[in-house]
């Protein structure tokens, strides 16, 4: 299961006998079962009724996310793709004091929605590049992880030159960044989302770059993925989006593969596993 | 003069009467009519003698270079030009392990070929992705530079994952980043040039490149500048190449314009510069 299609609990519903199945996604309280329990973990009440174990590969991707989320706002926001583009198609000629400018960190408002792991380790990144100041939302304040920056709690679409989006997909941020948000978004921003794509109005957000609403954004999430290649936002020069690759590092993939691997040892061993969810 | 064909001594000499020059590029002493100086000064004997006084924009692209730097290096380790370029031609399928993974900074050794003001200012931007250890060369140890990333003096190239190269061209620099240095570097190491494109000898890292001696590359500069559509490196996913555009932020490109303006109303009007080179 891939996050796509039918809940974990109907698809392992039909899953003949006995087995392994792996199970990759943004797992929401509907397609564990019902039952409350941590956003990201397929906690069911069906897990063990059935007699199922669930190892799991906790915080693993949080660097290589966080590292992917940067090098997209950079490249959003100082023009990577367009600019690489030019050298190959002859653009690149003799200089010019405005062409290919971007929008730099250095001085700038960034705005983080969601302040949890990965929004923190953005943070902790972007801070060296002169940020003045950081704005968050969320569910709720956390004043201890936005201590470390001095992090502001409350509404960031108006005062940020930068929206990076990380938080969870849940009913209260899905569709959040919409035409209402982008409108209040200043020209020159820059919106980065690695977190889910449902967390965006895609269309908003195409009538937002088109229109000059904000400057660029960068997206490593979309609804659907894989994205349609005929898609109207990979229309956009000012749009950079990227095929979910926010763990693709062979370091963090090889730490979860190690990880599974030992989970799935123990697992077969009737032990306990090195990381297993406990329901 | 834009930093290509004629130095500036030459240029000047033929520019009729008084007037206003605007030099940019990096001058040597060759250019500057053979007069010891400052690295990056055009302080040949020949400007007072003609009474031409120098204005300048000292220390403005620091951040924004090295912002770029950041931005470059990210992008070719974690393959961003490659990858979008996936999702616009339909290579973006189903999740695989190690499809579009590369190599993060999680852990890694950096070695920056000159930390002046731009190697520093980069060193400083990476610490808080984990980097582990810094290694740096240039002309002599600076230890109160290192001191701030525990950086230590010597030969980089064995022992990086990521090469950064932020030195001035000089004779001693001029094509040292050759076979010879790309074969001690590891194969799953990247390299990245934001200093002057002669530093590099792009036949050799066209080879390291094409015969995976080294994981990737990026250049923000070339030899020649603008690099020819068709040049050999343009051909490799491997490589990405910007257009020199390490210091094209507006808010960067806004400050040197009107630094400028402000050094020629006062040249205009025979006061002292705010920012003069005295010769």
């Amino acid at each position: 299961w891939l996050g796509r299609g039918e809940p974990p609990a109907a698809a392992l519903g039909r899953a003949p006998g006995g087995g392994l199945r792996t199970l990759r996604g943004h797992f929401d309280r509907k397609s564990c079962g019902g039952t409350p329990g941590p956003r990201r973990c397929p906690r069911g009440l069906w897990l063990p009724c059935r007699g199922i174990r669930v190892g799991y590969t906790p915080d693993v991707l949080t660097d290589a996310t966080a590292e992917l989320s940067v090098a997209l706002l950079l490249a959003a926001c100082r023009r990577l793709p367009e600019a690489a583009e030019q050298v190959k198609t002859g653009g690149w000629t003799t200089w010019k004091p405005l062409w290919m400018c971007g929008f730099g960190l250095s001085d700038s408002t960034v705005g983080i929605i969601g302040l949890g792991r990965i929004g923190q380790a953005v943070a902790r990144r972007l801070k060296p590049f002169g940020v003045r100041r950081f704005l968050y939302t969320g569910s709720r304040p956390k004043p201890e992880a936005a201590a470390e920056f001095g992090a502001e709690f409350g509404e960031l679409a108006q005062e940020s030159d930068f929206v990076v989006v990380t938080c969870a997909l849940t009913p209260a941020t899905q569709g959040m960044c919409n035409k209402d948000f982008f409108s209040k978004m200043k020209k020159t921003s820059v919106f980065i989302n690695t977190s889910r794509g449902a967390v965006v109005n895609q269309e908003d957000l195409y009538d937002a770059l088109a229109h000059g609403q904000i400057a660029a954004a960068g997206l490593d999430v979309t609804t659907p993925e894989p994205l349609p290649a005929d898609h109207p936002l990979l229309s956009l020069k000012n749009c950079v989006i990227l095929p979910h690759i926010g763990s693709a590092t062979y370091a963090t993939r090889t730490t979860m593969a190690v990880l599974a691997a030992n989970n799935l040892l123990a697992g077969l061993r009737g032990e306990p596993m090195p990381h297993e969810l406990l329901l």
